[in-house]
């Protein structure tokens, strides 16, 4: 296996340790909080800038509270030149990990340090910081990536956060002009690509000694909401061959999910909430409400796992003299990752000695979104321990130091003349 | 079938009619509410008082609340006379139906009343409406059969209701002295019985078509509070095979209790309790606590049941990778029920043309708290629908009266010279 360079690991140390910097930025003392247009991300904002700036990009924030560092192109024909964005997105969920987002900000950062100011390129390199992801502050995850992808729902602007304020006004105490947003757009036919450096919030690259993989399908995911409906009855009372218990129907369908996403290669499916009514110690339950989140990359798959899981919940509750109703919440199909972008991807991994298959993500990300618009790659890094969302995050120097190597090579690459995508 | 006389059909309409005015005496508009020593148990007292008086009875209130009408005996011989006490409690649930407790007073004073002022008893007959069964208002039940029975926690005196009203203060504002709890014991010598009329709470008669049962024995209880620890885990990433989810575990765990309470003849057994952390969609989750509630008349073969379900918990918990934490927060042993007195009243029930086996009470009574000090005996009452604690409770007006019919019977039998109980 190719051992990173001693310059690629000094990079991924330095993006590892601003990590440690912007965490510190955040709206709660003991744990980390950064939320969409908040003071903590205006702080973040400048730590960041400021290492563009060092760098030699040119930062300026979007409509959308992005944050985007441009190291401008020098096209050898004097044509328009197109744009190469890199990047991931630097709001959190409360209690959040150093990591998630904010790493694949600064390795883009990192690669774009390490290829050096000589070097000149055809295209500009855009280091993109999105400013919302997670869907913390409006409930609505994607802000930032819809707002550069151009598909940002405007009515979005009239809604009130939990503190009553409307995101209108939210933008104009960020110091930007939501009147611009349209602004905030990269037109399709200028944008080379998009690439995006994630943790994988899975075990998988851990689990084969890989530091990078390159994701081709984000899943596509079905959400369901499942209630069963029963009879109240005394529980000291009510024979064990009379009972119409609602959880006992639930706790059928919760193995069967399990068993569903054992016999399907590449499902994932779960119960995540349950909940009983009245749930007390001596009653019969009467009702439970419970979800089921099923994912796949292949769309027909999920849709055919979920219709045995609700034949078999059918079977379930009727044997339980239960009433079953289901509500479909989401069915969100597989987004494919572009191919091209991906499989070169792919070939400078195998360069750096880092081949492997192609990942399917079973979460979404900012690259889903651009990806409906751009040529879009996500590359999933390590995630040592597999902990996300939580301060105990973890991710590893050298794996940091593929994934920087790994962008650079792709600059370089494309900016070779005989690559047809430029 | 022997057919209920139009006597005691009639006294049964009264006691229905009656606990219709009962039910009237509420602390809410729309529902029924009485809880222990508030103004709506007030005025039930007043309504009560009347009828005992009409009917010939002598009511008084002890320092607990209840209020206890007595028919005075008459002895032959000069002794100083005993007392069967009649009865059951006055308080109610917040919504609860017009007959819980209610109807096991007023068929008490129906049999009082049919049997006549005439005839003399060699014993006091007491109508007893405790003013404290369900545990609502101090969150401690049986506080009036407490009392009555002697062994009444005086510590609770200055336990404070939700409102903050120390109980000894709600005793005095109702007009009665706690420093005379101690006088409202009887002495177990001086009580020939206590006999319980009740709703069943239960479909048995039902199914049987039986008006009343004879309860032999309450069954002892077990509650267990399972705490499952698994992992929490991002439900779109985790792989199946790779997950330590404690709902899966909890499902099994809900199916055993079932498996085991179908495989034990009269064993109760029941999760109505399951609460999920972190309890999110997309979340794989990470801990689960449920109650068990496992009951049945015979205490070893409740505690070999229970063995037999923690073994299997342990073993669903291991398979998949959670901890498994258990807490007893209560091991209550089972009651049986006066057996002489409980065969006097089967071989009236089977005069009456009632015969049937003897039952097991799942829930606790007056009568539990009763049996310990004194000879006593539960009569179950057919339960038409089983909807308990709720204003759909129903009783019929023909069972009643078999009821009324039986306790006439046994005061008369009761009183014949050849009974060596007298």
């Amino acid at each position: 296996m190719h051992a990173p360079s001693p310059e690629s690991l000094a990079a991924a140390e330095t993006a590892m340790l601003r990590c440690d910097a912007i965490a510190a930025c955040s709206e709660e003392e003991d744990r980390i909080t950064r939320r969409y247009l908040t003071p903590a991300m205006k702080e973040a904002h400048g730590k960041l800038a400021g290492w563009m700036r060092s760098a030699g990009l040119a930062p300026r924030t979007d409509a959308a509270g992005n944050l985007i560092g441009r190291r401008s192109a020098a096209p050898l024909d004097g044509s328009r030149p197109r744009v190469l964005l890199l990047g991931s997105h630097i709001d959190s969920v409360p209690g959040a990990g150093r990591y998630d987002g904010v790493l694949g900000v600064l390795a883009a950062l990192a690669a774009v340090e390490a290829f050096g100011r000589r070097e000149p390129l055809p295209f500009h390199v855009d280091v993109v910081a999105f400013s919302e992801e997670e869907g913390v502050r409006y409930a609505t995850p994607y802000l930032g990536s819809r707002a550069v992808a151009g598909t940002f729902d405007y009515e979005l602007l009239t809604r009130p956060d939990r503190s009553g304020v409307l995101m209108e006004d939210a933008i104009r105490a960020f110091g930007q002009n939501p009147r611009l947003l349209p602004e905030a757009a990269y037109r399709p036919e200028d944008v080379l690509g998009f690439v995006e450096t994630h943790l994988e919030q899975g075990p998988l690259l851990e689990a084969a000694g890989r530091s990078v993989g390159v994701v081709s399908a984000v899943a596509g995911q079905s959400r369901l909401l499942v209630r069963l409906t029963g009879r109240t009855a005394h529980a000291g009372t009510r024979p064990m061959d009379q009972r119409q218990d609602a959880l006992l129907a639930a706790a059928g369908v919760v193995a069967a999910v399990r068993a569903e996403g054992l016999a399907t290669p590449g499902l994932k499916a779960t119960v995540g909430r349950l909940d009983v009514l009245p749930n007390t110690r001596n009653v019969v339950p009467g009702r439970v409400d419970l979800s089921m989140d099923v994912r796949h990359a292949e769309d027909a798959v999920r849709v055919a796992a979920v219709g045995r899981l609700l034949e078999q919940a059918i079977d379930l509750a009727a044997a339980e003299g239960c009433e079953l109703t289901v509500e479909e919440n989401q069915n969100q199909p597989a987004v494919k990752m572009d191919a091209k972008l991906g499989a070169r991807c792919g070939a400078l991994l195998a360069e750096l000695g880092q081949a492997g298959p192609a990942m399917v993500s079973g979460a979404g990300h900012d690259a889903v979104v651009m990806a409906a618009e751009f040529p879009a790659a996500l590359l999933f890094l390590r995630h040592p321990g597999g902990i996300s969302h939580h301060l105990d995050e973890a991710a590893d120097v050298a794996d940091v130091a593929v994934a920087v190597e790994l962008l650079v090579r792709l600059m370089k690459r494309l900016a070779a003349p005989d690559d047809p995508r430029r």
